[in-house]
């Protein structure tokens, strides 16, 4: 089995996508962060008045996801076209969990800029709740769905 | 229950540590990334050999650590003295675990620099496996001990 | 007059600061934006219910303060302890008045990073208010108030 | 009044530009720094020499514009096809007006890169005369113009 | 003989390529760093195990391509769509020599890209071997080819 | 012979330097780069008027000796205390040598720091003058000296 970042030499490389086509490409990534209740309730009683722990994890997965090129090394520069971010309150575990679609309209699929949006959403979310719990537990970061470009959708 | 990143407006803010004594902290981090057979065998026979897809997540996770302050809004920037990567093979689930250990001599712990470590570098093993498997799930990104500072030593 | 951002040869020069105390230094700046009524409204009536406008900023404003050595090249790479930001609803005229406070244990001032902040939180303020309103102006961005280190202290 | 910043959970979100046609889009944006007499003939007089202050401005506000995606959160990652620094001399104030011209062939406006410009380059001027002066004021930071795109043309 | 990076003022200016063509545009370039022998056996002999000083070398030369824009001034954000690296053992020196092959479908050339590449591999190669060699030196630093852009191609 | 770099696994490491004293540390580097008699006059006659070329240069050097620990995977965050730059003129080759002093009062060296400024500055004047030569070669980039810390000073 290929290993596309791996060249001939076994050297990591940038895979070559000089000749792929410009299309519209969607990936939409999911995580989750367990956390106490005690934690919880400080979110949402103050998010019900202002909500700002969630808004900065929403504005830091953002920002997140243009870093992604930078963070993880064989990724390709992109030009984003959009990112839209959800964090669902789940008060039976409870937990937080984080949606990231990433859009772009060019040659490579935006999975890894989804899929850091959501981590840096969730790494937020630990740094602003870490006062109250140093436990807390950063759990299925996965790709929900995946379209456009040539090796076809993905969907979970 | 105070979250400390939010003011008395409850707008976010960077905690003042300008008080705090700066001590050696020290804080490990830890995560999983669960993939197919086929992946995992892809990169431990190539691992065997020159083992890029590993040492490329090292490498990613310890730059990475560098760029905490820059992707999580709240994080004060620091002078980490050290980082220490390890990756755990676990051929039976099959998976990989990723273990950070930052090290700071300063005014405020390190955890955030271990658990984006821990991110980064689990995101990078993703990134070069997903052309063989794209539903692979990152879990279990989780604090594993603390020491240095005031709030007490933090032991899973 | 000397300016001490230029050497013996008038070239640039980042001034040496090795032998300068770590002592506390603030320094305090602000600046204002001015808009149209209907921007204003829009911004504090979204306010009263959940503020992403002006949380956006003030978490754009403290992730600017610490890019500031990246941005100005003669500014020192700085350990900031502590970034407060306020803003201040201004219906008369109408505007809104940022305000950042920066702090450090360090060998150089953090004039350069509240200015920063300061602006950075009102470009972003501009950024989402842009659809309704291209023509707002930034204005006065100045250093209220400084302290720490051996220039002197200074207030406006 | 819509806020396109804003989604619909008033949640922030980068907007979704992905049909957005490639045009060249073009802006213009202006600021001024008003300095003491004595700041100001310290710049000139060098400026006859080498114009090691407004170079370094020039050279940041450059770097700054391509900076934009990086500090204000909901700006979308462009790839700038021109930035075009002038900076003019106003002796009766004495100030400096710095103008700064960003275009792109793409599917998004360039003011915010244009204002990041013109902003970067103004503090670069603050921290270059600092030593002499810290009570200089930076004013009237505005779009000048803006063509390209379908919501028409903007000029002051 | 004209300087493009300067304008009719003198002043260094982001070339303006909004008209040039969409083309596919290639650069590779190369550059030696000579070492001792007792350096160059501690890397080989590594290297025939897993070679971890090399594939540093590799990561971080495509990272550093990545920030090209961020690092010299007048050049242009761009979306290289492939980095490749080779770095070839010289024992009768001893030294080693890194190429770096950049790709780009766009409107300006990768020449700083690839050279860019080349010399944070090196430097990285320089750091990794510092505790044994502090008098290591880094030569010939070169375009060997470029093709792609009206200019013409250029071959070493 | 130990690479320090390289921990007990042969995996790339960040040296731990949390039980080293902070002392003042200084290293000085510097490089070449042969240009044709053509682009040698265009920047020194230029040079003579404003000196754009080699100013740039010199704000890319100490800008780029920032980003160090950004760009060499093992490198420390360190907060330098100054930078300083010299450009020599060497009008028999032709030829400019940039000089790169970088000091900090800190754990570690400033090696890397002092070899990425006059990296970061050669290629910044390569990409001024490459219009006109495409065929430059940087040469010679080097530590000339280093002092503070334990492992003793070096002189070339």
């Amino acid at each position: 089995m290929k290993l596309t970042h791996l060249d001939e030499n076994n050297t990591p490389t940038m895979v070559d996508v000089s000749n792929k086509d410009n299309t519209t490409r969607v990936a939409v990534a999911s995580g989750v962060i367990e956390v106490t209740r005690e934690a919880y309730e400080a979110v949402v009683t103050n998010s019900a008045k202002k909500g700002p722990v969630l808004q900065t994890a929403v504005i830091a997965a953002i920002s997140g996801a243009k870093q992604t090129s930078n963070l993880i090394p064989m990724c390709h520069p992109l030009m984003l076209t959009s990112v839209k971010i959800e964090v669902e309150e789940i008060p039976e575990i409870p937990a937080f969990k984080l949606y990231a679609k990433a859009k772009l309209v060019g040659k490579t699929g935006v999975e890894m800029e989804a899929l850091t949006a959501v981590s840096v959403g969730l790494l937020t979310i630990y740094d602003m709740l870490k006062a109250i719990d140093k436990g807390m537990v950063i759990k299925n970061i996965q790709l929900e769905q995946k379209s456009g470009g040539k090796s076809g959708d993905f969907n979970r």
